[in-house]
């Protein structure tokens, strides 16, 4: 894409009132815009990298069975009152509004119910388990306190899968799986270095529910890591006794700030006993589904990748999830340099390689690097006369300080090569 | 995808409640669940059908230089007082709720404010426009009228697009460009040979606005249709002037119920003048912005072809929306038989058709046939004893009485050819 029909700008400031990190960074290269706390539009950069993730998501769902639809926003007060979760005195997030025909509704802040009640149109037969439905959905919460930009939203993008099992073997099987594919994930858009499988607390059903926890001073948590085990445990369950179950010593363990960037859940039979999703086995005999939950927020999954993968100049997307895996930079305004920069653009995009080009006259190379730095796109490109006195086009990553310059046609191969 | 896999069933019945023919359609088939009166779910197969109409949307907005990106769902009462459309007494659907923490907020139900708000921190000066930014996104509208299944939605997808032009000139141009892009759209989901470009009532900048009206007794609109001319004109406007103006013969014309599948709007400075959306050109002289908005509703286009293109049976999707192209169906319960099966699946999919392989155990020819032409995927591939006895696979398209039986090699020849 030409970077003079991009519409977004960099930006000097964020909003005075955005209080952190990685939301100041996402407005000020333009890949995000604020509506008010908590609530963020996507402008096509922050799009781009929101559609990646979203991929990458999607494939490890779909690797383990995972079958996608979609729950609609608006639920209704019948469904959700049969789990005693309709009331603001037990849910105290919820959005509600009210029908111009008359009768309440609330606005989805999860999806166990809304699933529950679909499922049990289709869920009669131990031939029809197990079964792993999920959903990418905007969801809303309420939220009193939402200062930590994408990581706390009051409307955010997610995805969760419910998996309904026919028995408690069945369930763990299937449990370890999302959690392997969990890892996969936070492995894939490069946090997985710093994102640790964290026990947290469960409920009726499972003594420990487990959060992915991404080490950040940003976050609302605080874990402690086992690094030579790669696990952590949430505070609210660190106790000498669960230390002791887990076999884990305390003076080994790192405190450490984090953000829950996932959960999987046990979920037993809280929500098949109320709405009766039950089955019958090759026997004829009733038994009530298992059911797990397995979230993701892909916002705050992007706020955190900006929030810890940026330096003092700008954000440092990884290849995985960068809204464009090159940025071409075009110095100079000189007919020859143009016409080379544009023969780089067109053989690149014809080669398959994604390429943001900065085309826009009039600007210097020093604002061309600050904002190629602040938007932060993996490889940088530049042509110019220097450059093409040295034979070629400049290539430097984002990560590294220096550049070397080579041919178009070794930079064609070395980033095909790793398509 | 195998069927015993999908966890949705056909339906005999849809729910009591619902009175139109298109979701009664897509329940029964297990397409979408209904939430309550103009409110879906999307289920596998629905959710499937709607990332086609998607994909085909997309595409034919970035042939024609359109930018992707998100607004949020959630709005502020500021942006929209600006406009005047904030007051319940001016804009009767909006859904509002309040923050927790104070103050009231609305849910989409269109989006020019969101747009002029984001868009007026970057348009500066003539080098930033044009500009064609769109939207998917969900829409939230309180309607006290829902009762047309898809066709009205509470909550719906759809696509918008806004136009940002210098002046009126520009705007033209890309107003009949974005014309040709909807008619492709509309040929390519198949109902462009019952849907007409109509003169509608414009606004303040243009005397129409340009509707996109399909045939159907379960539309809210009366269009009368010159055939020879390929236009329409919206009752709302059928005056012996306009006619007049517009060239047509009254007695030329057919009256038709049909729905408005899409819209292409001028708003002129409507929208522009209250954001103060200009810009400077080349002497420095500031100029408001010419906007356009450009809006599709998904849902609406899948209800449409549900409820247009069926038969008695059940649905008729076209090949390019279809959940899957092909539809194979596995009779009898012999390992010959099956195994037979497994090796079509197997070859179809790997060749990179799309398959929805029946091979439920248990089912009768007759419930699988059935199941088949409600769901109305348009091959429907029959294994069984009587086709390998007859050299092959039974080859049946849905619109057409009879099939043949043709050699796998020669299916996947033909069904590979028309990719």
């Amino acid at each position: 894409m030409r970077q003079s029909h991009l519409f977004t700008k960099t930006r000097k400031e964020a909003p005075a009132d955005e209080m952190s990190k990685n939301a100041e960074l996402l407005i000020k290269a333009g890949f995000i815009h604020k509506e008010m706390a908590g609530v963020y539009s996507f402008l096509p950069l922050g799009l781009r990298v929101l559609q990646k993730i979203e991929a990458i998501i999607r494939d490890e769902m779909n690797k383990i069975g995972g079958i996608e639809m979609r729950t609609s926003a608006i639920q209704t007060k019948e469904v959700w009152e049969k789990t005693d979760r309709w009331s603001d005195d037990v849910v105290d997030n919820w959005f509600k509004t009210t029908l111009k025909s008359g009768g309440e509704i609330g606005l989805s802040f999860t999806n166990e119910e809304a699933y529950s009640t679909i499922l049990k149109q289709y869920i009669h037969s131990y031939k029809d388990l197990p079964i792993y439905p999920y959903d990418f959905k905007t969801i809303f919460r309420n939220e009193t306190r939402a200062k930590s930009g994408m990581l706390r939203g009051r409307e955010f993008y997610w995805k969760a899968l419910y998996s309904f099992s026919k028995d408690i073997a069945e369930h763990d099987v299937f449990y370890e799986k999302a959690k392997q594919a969990y890892k996969a994930i936070f492995q894939k858009v490069g946090i997985g270095h710093i994102t640790y499988v964290t026990f947290a607390s469960g409920g009726t059903f499972s003594q420990f529910s487990h959060e992915f926890q991404t080490i950040t001073a940003a976050g609302e948590d605080t874990i402690y890591i086992d690094e030579s085990k790669g696990i952590a445990v949430n505070k609210e369950v660190y106790t000498d006794e669960v230390l002791a179950e887990l076999g884990l010593v305390k003076e080994h363990l790192i405190e450490q700030r984090a953000v829950e960037t996932g959960n999987i859940f046990s979920l037993g039979t809280k929500f098949s006993e109320p709405f009766d999703l039950a089955y019958a086995d090759e026997t004829g005999v009733r038994h009530l589904v298992i059911m797990g939950s397995y979230g993701i927020g892909l916002g705050r999954l992007m706020g955190t990748v900006a929030e810890t993968l940026s330096d003092d100049k700008g954000i440092v997307w990884p290849e995985s999830i960068a809204p464009f895996r090159t940025h071409l930079l075009v110095l100079g305004d000189s007919a020859a340099v143009k016409s080379e920069a544009d023969r780089v653009y067109a053989e690149l995009t014809e080669k398959g390689v994604e390429v943001l080009f900065d085309d826009r006259v009039g600007m210097s190379a020093g604002e061309k690097f600050a904002d190629a730095d602040l938007i932060g796109i993996p490889y940088r490109l530049v042509v110019s006369e220097r450059s093409i006195e040295a034979g070629g086009i400049e290539l430097k990553k984002r990560i590294e300080e220096k550049g070397m310059v080579v041919p178009l046609s070794e930079l064609v191969d070395m980033l095909t090569a790793r398509n």
